[in-house]
């Protein structure tokens, strides 16, 4: 779970980055206010898909708005100071259109507002809440203190690459269940078994693990000799033997997410698929040796590729890796032509992957925080064919 | 899934409520650009919670506008004559902002529109995509022919309530799913087995039926004596003997979703929680023989509480019931004071519930789409005590 003392950090290296004019920001896309104050509308609740709004102020409180259902549907309980809440539904009255009820939520903190310079999320705050604000000012667009509509979001997603300590803790747990997923598929993946059947083994293992429901998505399909390159949700396909299963899933607890993978061959391994694997193992060993901050991430893809071209098999075909947390995938991305730097404090995947006509696909991945001196590997599954 | 039919259908239906001058409607609402073109970006991927556009003209193609992975990641094909789609993610280059990409898509189109007067979704579409709107516009918003925010959102959930055949195909669809998972629970309820254990088996068995990954999301909550309400997602607790576990939950694809109940008396249902159950049953017969277009919710809401209260337990403490669909709850609302009307083609529930100290909690619950004549249920999962 995020902490209160991780939000604040949070919210602080914020203000850093704000002109310090600006007293107060908007916070509308619900990852952001996820990120600031813990608060998520739970996505398994009636509410999924319900929105709220985060007001930070420099000097004051944090304030979340929404109606009442979509705050009481939180996840957790939110680090804020104080709640807005607008009524949309009593058990008792016809309800009014939920959406009405965000932006009069906001209303009743507009005048706060309106005079005083801040922030809006413009890549997420509705014109119809932007209205809310402006319509209450008694300056116009070209006065000081007038609301400003910035790119808020950039500012954001860059301070999300420096994960604090309870984003890692959350980004491990979901880790753990994911392994726990991938060692149920080792147990149960056999001929004959479909990739859907092996995919609610997989969830059930590891909501097991995790403790409380959460979201499992990834690829769950199997690869083979005619049809090396395969990825997305699973399909009644029934696994047969010689078949590459690629189990390539995140699970997602309170917004962050793991991402791993591995690959069983069914039924066991042929030499050429052995082959596969031990390349693909030298390629995340390369990766591994460059994964360091101040590294160029187009280094690091360059590193995982180099074992695959060397074996005569062309440039690897797919990202090396890329950041993971809120988002999937999230800058560094580990391309050829990356202009990302890795920094302390990134969580990254490395990926290597190879999809052989005449033999099958491969692709196996870890997770890893990024050191100054180097990295730390979050992920703890089994690798291996079998 | 929604149909290409249904979706022409909705459209339809929206232009007749649109003055005839208007004659292109931009919607951002993911519910809604689902409702009229059957894209929503699949839940269960790494495009989990990321958005796009639908617009829509008079006498024009349906555009579907988004990043090129967030198109990609649709749940379905879509019913749309046309994608613009702006490149997010290569797999070669560094990525941009997300959210940029989707403003820079509308971009694409945006001068298109300026000069032709239309309609947004004022509490979906973000501000940046507003400006780039009537940035392109060499109209004023004074001008006849300058794009109109309005609360379209309105007049599209009003439409909603009115389901096409593929709406309820794919609401029976879930319902199927729902009572699989119902089915699975009588058979491993026993004293001792924990809640989320029992959540992680009515999962799989609701998955199993839907034939593909969904989202599953309710109460699995035991009550008891001395706690006779509770509700929200499964904890740890272990079933005891005596407890009336309540299994009041969805199961949601493509954005649809069932909603019934049934409670089962842990180790087999006393004297007292039979009397409990035969007045739910009572309540809902009452309520069933309310149902019927142009009858007044408030009115079904009187009929099922009566026997309730005939039997001294005052009036029922919750809703009668309400529509589902897209949304949950959604007008009608069963309530005492709802000023809704039932009509045809909605689609309700029913649940009466009564949690009695002493006793426990019991709630059951079926689903109906409201014809001229009366109703037709469409859940068909067993109520039963045991």
């Amino acid at each position: 779970m995020l902490t209160e003392a991780g939000c604040q950090a949070r919210r602080r290296r914020l203000w850093e980055q704000l002109d310090e004019n600006f007293k107060w920001a908007l916070i509308a896309d619900p990852r952001h206010i996820n990120y600031f104050s813990g608060f998520q509308v739970q996505p398994l609740s009636f509410s999924g898909g319900e929105r709220c709004l985060l007001l930070l102020e420099r000097d004051g409180p944090a304030t979340l708005i929404g109606d009442n259902f979509a705050i009481r549907s939180a996840a957790t309980d939110p680090f804020v100071d104080r709640e807005v809440v607008e009524d949309w539904y009593d058990h008792e009255h016809s309800v009014i259109n939920r959406d009405h009820a965000l932006v009069a939520g906001l209303r009743l903190v507009a005048d706060q507002l309106a005079q005083r310079p801040g922030l809006v999320e413009s890549e997420w705050l509705p014109v119809a809440a932007w209205e809310v604000i402006v319509g209450d000012s008694t300056l116009s667009g070209s006065e000081p203190g007038f609301p400003q509509k910035i790119d808020l979001g950039s500012i954001v997603r860059e301070l999300r690459r420096n994960k604090e300590p309870d984003e890692i803790e959350l980004l491990e747990l979901c880790m753990r269940a994911g392994a726990a997923g991938q060692t149920r598929a080792r147990e149960v993946v056999v001929p004959g078994i479909s990739e859907f059947e092996v995919y609610r083994e997989v969830q059930a293992a590891a909501l097991q693990e995790l403790g409380s429901p959460g979201l499992v998505y990834g690829d769950f399909r199997a690869t083979n000799a005619q049809m090396p390159k395969a990825g997305g949700l699973p399909t009644d396909y029934k696994l047969q033997s010689g078949d590459m299963f690629i189990l390539d899933y995140s699970v997602v607890l309170h917004g962050y997410r793991s991402d791993f993978t591995n690959t069983i061959a069914v039924g066991g391994p042929s030499d050429e698929q052995e082959m596969l694997y031990r390349l693909c193992e030298a390629a995340m060993q390369a990766g591994e040796s460059r994964l360091k901050a101040g590294v160029a991430a187009s280094e690091v893809y360059a590193a995982v590729s180099h074992p695959l071209e060397e074996a005569g098999y062309g440039r690897l075909s797919h990202h090396a890796g890329h950041g993971i947390g809120l988002a999937h995938p999230e800058p560094p991305i580990l391309v050829p032509d990356s202009t990302d730097v890795l920094r302390a404090g990134d969580v990254v995947t490395l990926e290597p992957g190879l999809y052989i006509e005449g033999i099958g696909g491969i692709r196996i991945e870890h997770n890893y925080l990024i050191l100054d001196s180097g990295f730390r590997r979050l992920s703890d599954h089994l690798i291996s064919l079998m």
